[in-house]
């Protein structure tokens, strides 16, 4: 039976309708294929931008085919056009909407829930896509930039850094980030610039002030306005002076990213990648275990997809997940331990057939004086 | 039947996550009500973080659960959980994704799907919210105020205006306003700065030169960093000398704002307050239609819930929707002609039982000399 995709949602939140539509809409609307065609249900608000866009072959307007059909709600036109159509059978995306879902199967459609990601050609980046990645990894090497600057105008006052004045605060440091970013045309949103223990949680942002010879975990992922697409990078700074125990933390942390990036090639299993991380961990005596609820050591995945979302298939971690060329992934292995501090490095690559190719650059020199 | 709440989402783009777990976490995760708890699962890279949430009771560490029971995927995990608790019947909202309502159907669980907003609640702002509401848009007034500046200084060189010797363009005003936000603590994302005709399409952000005597559309939603909280304002401006129709146009808007804005109250429908628009809009002969594919005149709602949603229920539009006490709206009525240009302008009012109460304040000056 021939399944026309049936999608819902915004293009802001959803990179499946973005994908699909090329559309920038911050209210979810229905998108489908129709005997081979692209087409999109659109309201009066949008619809002169829609009709201009090369990736949509055909767009209905809401409100006139509402009108006409005396017809209330989206979704009822949605299904009026397709049933019109003689479409019997939908695919839908696994994050379509419960309500939706049971709407269709409702008016009589036989709706099934895609296994994987509904477009698996997202996965296989296209030139174009990789420059856009690669553009936005610039966008992050820019935020690297400027904090290197302040932490380097940066005076060690007692317990404090100091810059024209004024402690050296993380929120001072993701506010110069994030206005590069919007500055090229980028949105850093979420940047984390986290020191000493705030860093042992990876998804924490960081606040408050930064302490001298401690270290400085920044997690930089902008997305470029005009396309969608992610970077994604993180590199650790210490301003001052590093102990051993720092130094060999780091030290670390980059050998298993090279470990893991010279590892990267179509037909490898990222589990094999994740592993070795492990592996190089356990060898310089870096254990990771749970303690009263927290967790140290290494406990995040080596890992992931990149694109039009920050975090997509496939993934390099303890599943199975077999490597193809075109594939874009994350490399940032890291570790955190609260009185040490955490340490993260992040590059990008994409997967070739015969290794692994970067699109992400910025030195590696984390001792700022 | 006792249900029990099941969620799940990531907390930047699911508000209902954010409202329920008070969490930042950007990847997707399960959060549930049980026994009168409110509960979530939790993966290592966020427990430490998620465990210190005044607003969860209990928190669930996904990858010890996991492993402990060989479960395989979060679902699998928290279907293990609700079970063990002997819960049958789930309650999930409208956005919950289709796979995973299969999912815990296939597990045998009893799940409907929420008629209207899973937290009804949330439509009825606390104090706290208010103040949220009006603090966002504290930072959208920032940002009227550097856009405005930057035009009070362009010079206007034949059709063109120029400040510091570069020619002002959508982009220039648009990375000053969002600057202005992240120093502020808001992420400004996809303001609109449209001048002239692309005003006509009320969600093009707008791009390239903006020309002299001609309408500006600036629409700034600011969003929160810490809470989360939206403010949504737009104003219009224009530099240089303003037309007979233009300045008609900016004044019709600015009536029907007024007579929309003494409207709002409570157990007032909001029907009523868009027809009130609609009203003043024929009186001074506006018309709204579609020519070519193409609508011009007042073809949007008069306005919309505000909230951790930038738009969200209830609405003020042509369907019938009676306001409460404590919800909050936008009240953005404008109008759009290709030639002429287009005109909009919002602010955010709290429903009270004796009328509104205001959350936003710029003034209504337009015209820059």
């Amino acid at each position: 039976m021939k399944r026309e995709v049936l999608l819902y949602g915004d293009t802001n939140g959803n990179s499946d309708m973005l994908y699909f539509t090329g559309l920038r809409i911050p209210d979810p609307f229905f998108a489908f294929t129709l005997k081979g065609k692209k087409c999109a249900l659109i309201n009066a608000l949008e619809i002169g931008r829609a009709r201009r866009s090369k990736k949509l072959d055909e767009v209905f307007d809401l409100t006139s085919v509402g009108a006409k059909e005396s017809l209330r709600g989206d979704g009822a036109v949605a299904a009026h056009i397709l049933k019109k159509a003689k479409v019997r059978a939908l695919l839908v995306p696994r994050n379509f909407p419960a309500y939706q879902l049971e709407f269709f199967r409702g008016q009589g459609f036989d709706v099934e829930i895609a296994e994987g990601g509904i477009f698996p050609k997202r996965e296989i980046k296209t030139k174009d896509e990789l420059g856009e990645i690669a553009a936005a990894n610039l966008v992050a090497a820019a935020g690297f930039h400027v904090a290197e600057e302040m932490l380097r105008q940066a005076k060690i006052v007692k317990n404090r850094l100091v810059v024209d004045g004024e402690i050296l605060t993380s929120e001072m440091l993701r506010t110069e980030i994030e206005k590069i970013a919007i500055s090229l045309g980028a949105d850093a949103m979420n940047t984390i610039v986290a020191a000493g223990d705030q860093a042992c949680d990876p998804h924490e942002v960081g606040h408050g002030p930064i302490a001298p010879n401690s270290l400085i975990v920044i997690d930089i992922f902008p997305r470029l306005r005009e396309s969608g697409y992610f970077g994604d990078m993180t590199r650790t700074f210490l301003k001052g002076k590093a102990s051993s125990a720092q130094k060999k933390l780091v030290e670390t942390v980059l050998l298993a990213q090279e470990v893991a990036l010279e590892s990267v090639c179509a037909g490898v299993n990222g589990a094999d990648i994740h592993a070795a991380v492990e592996e190089v961990f356990r060898r310089a005596n870096y254990k990771t275990e749970m303690k009263r609820g927290v967790w140290s050591g290494f406990f995040h995945s080596t890992g992931h997809g990149l694109g039009l979302d920050v975090h997509e298939a496939p993934s390099l971690s303890v599943r199975d997940c077999v490597l193809r060329a075109g594939q874009v992934v994350t490399v940032e292995p890291g570790l955190y331990y609260r009185g040490l501090g955490g340490c993260r490095m992040e590059d990008n690559v994409a997967v070739r057939k015969d290794g692994a190719e970067l699109l992400s650059e910025y030195h590696y020199e984390w001792i700022v004086e």
